[in-house]
C-alpha cells in the first residue's frame, strides 16, 4: 500500500520557473528569490528542470547553473526532485549523473522522444537508468511531448520491482490516471502526482500523494491550502479552492491567438505574474520563445487582482 | 448558475446496450430486460442510441426498433436522452426528427464527422439543429471518434444561448472538462455529465450534474450509491464507491490483446457480463465485431463475483 | 499482373463536385454541364458521390438526385463509379444497394469509421459487402477523414482473393502507394488510382492506372494531357503537365488562412473556378461550410488565367 | 532556378549506419568498411549521424567518434553533410559547432522537438543558426519523430533568404513535397531530397536534385544507376530499378510483428543485411533497441540473394 507513513514526496511540489534577463541570460538573484518565494508559500517538494522551467531550451551549462542556485537556496529544506530531460537511454544517464552530483535527491525521467520507441525498450530504459543512478526515479508521463503515452501496466511492473519510485503524469488522460492510482495503492513507496493545474482535488480524492502545478509557482499557497484540506477530508473546501485557482490559472489564455506557441504562452504567463508580484525582474523567455507584450500583462494584472494576489 | 433546482437532466443516466439473437437481430425481449434492470437499479434517466448501444453499427429501422422498445418499457418513468449520430448537420437534422418522433425527450448530437470542420461550422451545426428540433440538445464531445475536440468557449457560448442544454463529455480532458464546469456554473439549464467510468467522484465534486458510464448498464445502483454519496457531501464514500466500480471496470480489459477492436472489448465486455448476469440471452455483437469468447467470459464472471454482482 | 488489355477502369476519373442553387437545392441544370464539361474533356469515367461531390454533406435523397443527374447526361458513355459512403458495414450495404439501383457500375467503399475498428474487421467489412452486392469495389483509403490507414496486406490479400477490384488512395502517403504498386503487378484485375492532384506523373511512372483527381473538375483536358502522354512514355512531357497543373492547383490555396474549414477551402475552389468559366452558377456549399468570396474568387480568375482556363 | 550546374550536393547520399561491437561500443573498423563500400558504391556525398545512423541514440562523445572516422576515410572524397540533433535552438547551436569543427560542409537540422513549438518559432530557429555557424543548412522534415511538418511557405521563404541551402523531406507527404518542388524551381542554390526509399523515381522525375535512402546502404549502386537512369531521362529505366530497390527494401519488414520498435526493425534491418554482406561485424542496435535475430536475418538472406546483392 502506499505509504501509511506518508512519503519523503508528496505534497506541492512546484515544478519551478527559470527567470532569465533580459539579454537572455539565467538571472540568479531572481531564481533565488523565486525559490524563496515557494519555500515561504509552504510548499513540499521542489522540482527542477522541468517543462515548466523551460528545462528543453536550457543549454547544459544553464541546466547547472539553474540546479545549482535552487539547490543553494534550498539548503535541504525540501525535497529536490531533478528532470534529466534527454531523448534516449544513454543519454538520459549522462545527464542524470551530472544532476545526482549537484544536488538531485530524485530524478523525473520521460520515455525516449524524436526516438520511435515502444513499451518494451521503455521497459529496458527505466531499469537502464536506475541500474546506473543511486536515487528514486519518477516517470514523466508527458506524452503531449514525447508522443508515448506510458501504460498503465508498464508504470505499475516497473513501480511494483522497485525501479520507478512514482509518476508524475502529465497526461491528460483522467481514465488511466485513475487506474494508475488504484494499482499504486497496492505497491509500496509508489507515488502519483498530477502535473494538471485544475484537477488536483479529484487526483488526491481519488489517491493521489500530491501535484507538480506551474501555476504553484505563482500561487504556492492557494494549492497548500487545497492539499491541506483534502488531507483533513475536507472535500468542499478543497473543491472550493480549486475553483479559485482554477479562475487564476486563467492567466495562460491571455495572449492573442496564435501569438505565441504552447510553450511560450503558459510559460510566459506564469513569469509574467511573477513580475508583476515583483519576484522576477523580467518575463523574458528562452530562446526562440517570445514573451508576453504589454497588453497581455495587464490582462493577467486584472486576474491576478481579483484573486488578491497583487 | 446550474439549476438551483436540479435539472430534469441529472445523476446516473446509462447509455443502454443493444442486445441482439444468436443471428444478428436486435433481440428485444433481452433489450426489455436490460431497460427494467436500469429502472430498478434507480437511474435517473437513459441514454439511447449511444456509443454503448452500437448506434454506429446499426441501420436506421434498427434504431427505430430499440427507440420504441426501451420507451415502452420506461412509459416516462425517467427522462430519455436519444443519439441523433449523423456525420453533418442535415442528416443529423433528419435523423433528429425520426428519434423525436418516436418518443425522445433530449438530443445528444456529435460534431460532423467525416467532414473535415471547424469550430465556426460546428457553431452552425448546431445553432441549424437547434432551430430544427423542439427539444433539449446536449453535445456529446468524443474526439476519439470525431478527431475533432468540442472547444470549451464554443461549448459555453451555445450554452450562454440556450442552443445547447448540456454536454456529455467523453473527451478524456480532464483539464478542460475543469475549465467546462467552472463556466457552466454561470449558465443556467446548462448540465455537464462525464461519460468515463472510473472519474465519477472527481466529476461531481469538481460540480457535473451527473455520469453517464457505459458501465451502469452492468451495476446501475453502484453509480447510483456513488452519486448519492456525493450529493450528500460523504465525499469518501463517493471515492471508495468509485474504487470499486474502477475494478469491476476492469471487465472491459479481459479480451486478449489483439484479438477485438477498441468498440468490441468494451461493448462486448458490457453484454457478456449481462448474459452472466442472467439479463440478456447472449453476448452477440454488431457486425462486423467479434463477440467475447468462453475464456474471456470467464475472467469476467471472476471479476463481477468478487464485486458482489453474481 | 495487371490487366494487359487496360481495365475498364483507367485513366482520369474525376470525382465530380455538386452544384447548388443560392437557395442551397442541388442545381440539377449546372451539374448537367459539370457532367457534359468533363465528357467534353475526354475523361475516362466518372466518380460520383465522393468526397470532391460533398456526399459526406448530403441526405439520402440529395445523393439519388445526383447519381440519376450524372447516370442521365452520360447514358453509358464511361463508367460510374459511385461512393457508398457510410459507417459501418450494413449502413454501407443498404447505400451500396440503392446507388446499385440507381446506375452505379461500380462502387468506392471506405473503411468503417466513428466506430474504432481494426484490421480484421476491415476485411469482414469488405468482405460482407463484397457478398451483398454485385458490382466492383474499390476500396477508398483517405485516413484523414477515416482515421484508419487501409493497411498495404490487407488491400493485396482482398484484391488477391477477388473481393476489391483496386483501390482509389488518398492517403498521401507515398510510400505504403508505391509498396502497393508493386504489390498490384501480380493481382489481376486489380487497378490503383491515385487521388493527389499534385503527383499523378510520379503515380504513373510507378504503375498506377489512373487518377481521381478533383482538381479535374476545372481542367480535364490537362488530366488527359498527362496521362497520354505517361502511356506513350513521354515522361518529360507527362511531368511538365503535371507541374503547370500544380500551378493551377494553388487555386485552393487562395481562401484567407482560417476563414474555411479544410472541406470548404478545396471544393470551394473547384467550384468557384467553374463558376468564373461559366459552367456552374454559383458556389454555394453545402451546409454548414461557407463559399468562398469575391477577393478569394478574384484570386482564383488570376491563376485560372495565367494557365489559359478563362 | 536550382542550380544550371548541378549543387554541390546533388545525387545518392545515403545516411551512414553506426555498427556497434558486440558489447555496444562504435565499432570504427566495421564503419571504416561501411564507408569505403559506398564510395566505391558511386556516392556522390555522406549524410553522417542522421536517424538511420542512430544519432538519436549516441552519446556526444560517440557522435565525435562517428564524424571523425566517416570523415578519415572519405577523405574529401565526397561532401559531407552532418546532422545536428537537438531539441531547441541554443542546443542544435552547440552540437552544430562542434560537427563543424569535426569536418561537417554542411548541416542537416530539424524544427525543434519536445518542446511545443511553432511556425514562427521555427523560423526563428533556422535563422539564429545560421547567424551562428558558417556552412550550408539542409532543413530535415521528420515530423513522425518532431511532430511538426515543416510548412512549405516557411521552406520556401527561409530558401529565397538565403537561410536554408535545402531540404531534406522524410515528412511522407508526397503532395506537399511536390509543392516545395515546383516553389524550389525558382530559388537559387536549394537543393531538394527525398529520404524515402522507394519513391526516389518519382521525386527525381518532379525535380528533386538526389535522394538520402537508408537502403542505400545496402545497395549504394542500385540507387546509383536509378539517379543516372534518370539524369539521363531514361524514366523506364529509373522506374524499373526503383521497383527492383522497392523489393530490397522488404528486408525492413522481416521482424516479427511487434518485436521491434520502429527505429530497430529499419536500422536493425540495414545492419543485418550488411553483416550479410561481411561488411559489419555485427547486427547489435544502439541501447535500449534490440537486434534482428537469426529468422529475421535469414528472411532478410533470401531477399538479398533473388536481389543479387550476396
Amino acid at each position: 500500500m502506499s505509504s501509511p507513513v506518508p512519503s519523503r514526496f508528496h505534497g506541492v511540489i512546484p515544478p519551478v520557473v527559470t527567470p532569465r534577463t533580459s539579454s537572455g541570460e539565467i538571472d540568479v538573484p531572481s531564481l533565488e528569490r523565486v525559490t524563496q518565494h515557494l519555500l515561504d508559500g509552504g510548499v513540499d517538494g521542489l522540482f527542477v528542470l522541468g517543462s515548466s522551467g523551460e528545462v528543453t531550451h536550457m543549454t547544459n551549462s544553464e541546466r547547472d547553473t539553474v540546479v545549482r542556485t535552487i539547490a543553494g537556496v534550498n539548503a535541504g529544506a525540501v525535497p529536490l526532485m531533478v528532470g534529466a530531460v534527454e531523448q534516449t537511454t544513454n543519454r538520459v544517464i549522462e545527464e542524470a549523473r551530472r544532476v545526482v552530483s549537484l544536488g538531485a535527491e530524485a530524478l523525473v525521467v520521460t520515455s525516449q522522444y524524436y526516438a520511435i520507441s515502444n513499451a518494451a525498450e521503455t521497459d529496458t530504459h527505466y531499469r537502464s537508468i536506475h541500474a546506473a543512478v543511486d536515487v528514486p526515479i519518477f516517470a514523466y508521463d508527458v506524452p503531449v511531448r514525447t508522443h508515448f503515452k506510458l501504460p498503465v501496466d508498464l508504470l505499475v511492473s516497473l513501480g511494483a520491482d522497485g525501479i520507478l519510485a512514482g509518476v508524475k503524469d502529465s497526461s491528460g488522460d483522467d481514465v488511466s490516471f485513475r487506474q494508475l492510482l488504484l494499482a499504486a495503492k497496492n505497491i509500496p513507496n509508489f507515488d502519483i502526482f498530477t502535473g494538471h493545474e485544475v484537477v488536483v482535488d479529484g487526483a488526491l480524492l481519488g489517491g493521489a500523494q500530491g501535484a507538480v502545478p506551474g501555476l504553484a509557482n505563482v500561487d504556492p499557497r492557494g494549492y497548500k491550502n487545497l492539499y491541506e484540506a483534502a488531507k483533513a477530508g475536507d472535500w468542499a473546501k478543497a473543491a472550493a479552492e480549486q475553483d479559485r485557482l482554477a479562475d487564476v490559472f486563467n492567466i495562460v489564455f491571455t495572449p492573442k491567438p496564435g501569438r505565441l506557441s504552447g510553450n511560450a504562452a503558459g510559460l510566459g504567463a506564469f513569469k509574467t505574474a511573477l513580475q508583476l508580484m515583483g519576484i522576477v525582474d523580467t518575463n523574458t523567455m528562452s530562446a526562440p520563445m517570445l514573451a508576453l507584450d504589454a497588453d497581455e500583462a495587464e490582462a493577467i494584472r486584472v486576474i491576478l487582482t481579483r484573486n488578491g494576489l497583487l
